[in-house]
């Protein structure tokens, strides 16, 4: 067994760029290469010493997220193009912040990874240059730099995601205070990540070498909500948010926990997404959209940054023994029931 | 294949406590019970949100330092008891804050687990119980809450530790700030760990149910030095600082390459751990003492925070084609190939 640690935080110049020094040099240089990084960010010292370090502005704080994304679980290697899993990597914590109303400060990659991938042969660039290609694309579109992380072999591709992002001080978006009376908010649609890795299960074959990272590919490269994320937090707009990605059933129920409300959904008022069955828009997950409340004499635009806002339903007072949730439908009414995926639990 | 996402910022109440809901209800309970973590951290959000909140103190910046330990490759499940991964996780990220001279102010876990390694079975506790033991005694220890991260089933235990710490901005203790003439020192002793390593590796049933988180316990249980890089750091001792966890012989190429200078080792002046052979203390690795260095006009005492500073040696002007790193000994001299561990290379 090897116990020696190894990281993006030194380079050993004058040295042969073989094996890991050699991924090492491509993340470095790539993340330098990030356009605009520099001005904008708030990185004073990036990859190569013992930590980065960050700076804000006066009288903001930090956000921080964390999201694990492990092959078999979150993503297949059969399934999923590299430049996707690097950029659903990145656009699970970008969400997070979206979910808060920061602005993206530096992003951290911990990467473990299986020799072969990240060996490139003749023509046939490495899976690690791919998922990078996908990863990066994402943070220069967020104008993110890659700060550090740390990198391994593994027997089993691993990917963990920092994101890091600054607020101003007690003004973050939170799941807490939604209040009885406010009115409930999707951003986009739902349902259609759920429909798309329907047809990657059936064809993947089709989906290979798609590098299409526009809206159009819900589940291959979902589109954090950062810019609608800014927009509710600069005009104090919200009372709580977060973001969609267990499933508005699963989602739904944790924001009213945390805001200790109940809540009441229009079945006919959500917006699914192209081809996406109720089923789906409820429990699919991975939709990457913001979940909101606004109090009811909150106008809201119909969209924002060119995103369609819709009003879902309204939060109520929890009752005693009385759902969480609860689905209004043309015929009446009935629990909601979160059918999100847990891990561990053996079941949805 | 599942595809959702599943974290510790989030958790339903009223639901029953199994599987994952159960692990993430322990979790953000013990995280909670770290003594004094409230009066001291910056922590203002922490597990349950979709990102957690930290604050600095004006004129601070914060420092960030990512650790990916994995089954197989950092630990053995047959070998570490499971206190000492969780110790010997954190231990890593701490060593990181340390080399900055940063106070530790949060820290964030994302978890990787097979099913069996969370569950307990009557008397016997599961092993993520006891991982959790080992993490957050240290974690008391030096006041650093667990402030969030991520959870999912994983075949391979994985666990990427993520640590903040806050710094006076321009403060940090850099690798790049050595200069020649500067004396290079270290803390503790050397090669210990490998010591310990080989024993472990010879008598894994020897050290089963060791919990002895003790400084006579190197390589199990390392001792994070943040004592002596905060006190480096507030007497601006250091012109350059960082961690040794490749082993001397790799990590000072590192600091003399971000340096832009070379160095001399005096053999005899190294301080060798109990057992410890000349080998083990030049490449053994993970020993977690601190390398620096100061100018030869700084006075330095013999011992901070009760640890013992040894000088080893001196920065030098780098020469063309010359060896990084000299080896000075009593018949004369030899260059100090770096020997430390690097991944996906096939070789030390």
């Amino acid at each position: 067994m090897q116990q020696r640690k190894s990281n993006l935080k030194s380079q050993q110049a004058g040295q042969p760029a073989s094996g890991e020094l050699a991924l090492l040099q491509t993340i470095r240089a790539r993340a330098a290469a990030i356009p605009s990084a520099k001005s904008r960010s708030g990185v004073r010292l990036g990859i190569g010493d013992d930590c980065a370090l960050l700076r804000l502005k006066a009288g903001e704080e930090l956000a921080v997220t964390t999201d694990l994304s492990l092959e078999g679980r979150h993503f297949r290697l059969d399934w999923h193009p590299p430049e996707s899993v690097g950029h659903r990597a990145l656009a699970r914590g970008l969400s997070d912040l979206a979910a808060m109303g920061a602005r993206p400060v530096a992003a951290f990659l911990s990467l473990g990874l299986p020799r072969e991938l990240t060996i490139s042969s003749g023509r046939k660039r490495a899976w690690v240059e791919r998922f990078l290609d996908g990863m990066l694309a994402l943070a220069a579109e967020h104008k993110v730099p890659l700060a550090g992380g740390d990198l391994a072999e593994s027997p089993l591709a691993v990917a963990d995601i920092i994101l890091t992002g600054a607020v101003p001080r007690g003004k973050a978006l939170l799941r807490s205070g939604a209040r009885p009376g406010d009115r409930i908010y999707v951003t986009g649609n739902l349902g259609g990540a759920a429909v798309e890795l329907a047809a990657l299960g059936r064809s993947p074959r089709d989906f290979a070498k798609s590098t299409d990272a526009s809206k159009t590919a819900p589940h291959l490269y979902p589109q954090p909500r950062i810019a609608q994320g800014l927009w509710l937090r600069k005009h104090s707009a919200a009372s709580a948010a977060m973001d969609l990605s267990d499933g508005l059933s699963t989602d739904l129920t944790h924001l009213c926990d945390e805001s200790g409300v109940a809540a009441e959904i229009d079945v006919a008022s959500l917006p699914l997404g192209k081809g996406a069955t109720l089923e789906m828009a409820l429990h699919g997950g991975e939709d990457y959209e913001l979940l909101f409340t606004a109090p009811r004499t909150t106008k809201l635009p119909r969209t924002i940054a060119g995103v369609a806002i819709t009003p879902i339903g309204r939060m109520i007072s929890p009752k005693r023994k009385q759902p969480r949730v609860i689905l209004l439908t043309q015929t009446g009414s009935q629990p909601l029931e979160p059918h999100g995926w847990e891990h561990f639990s053996g079941s949805r």
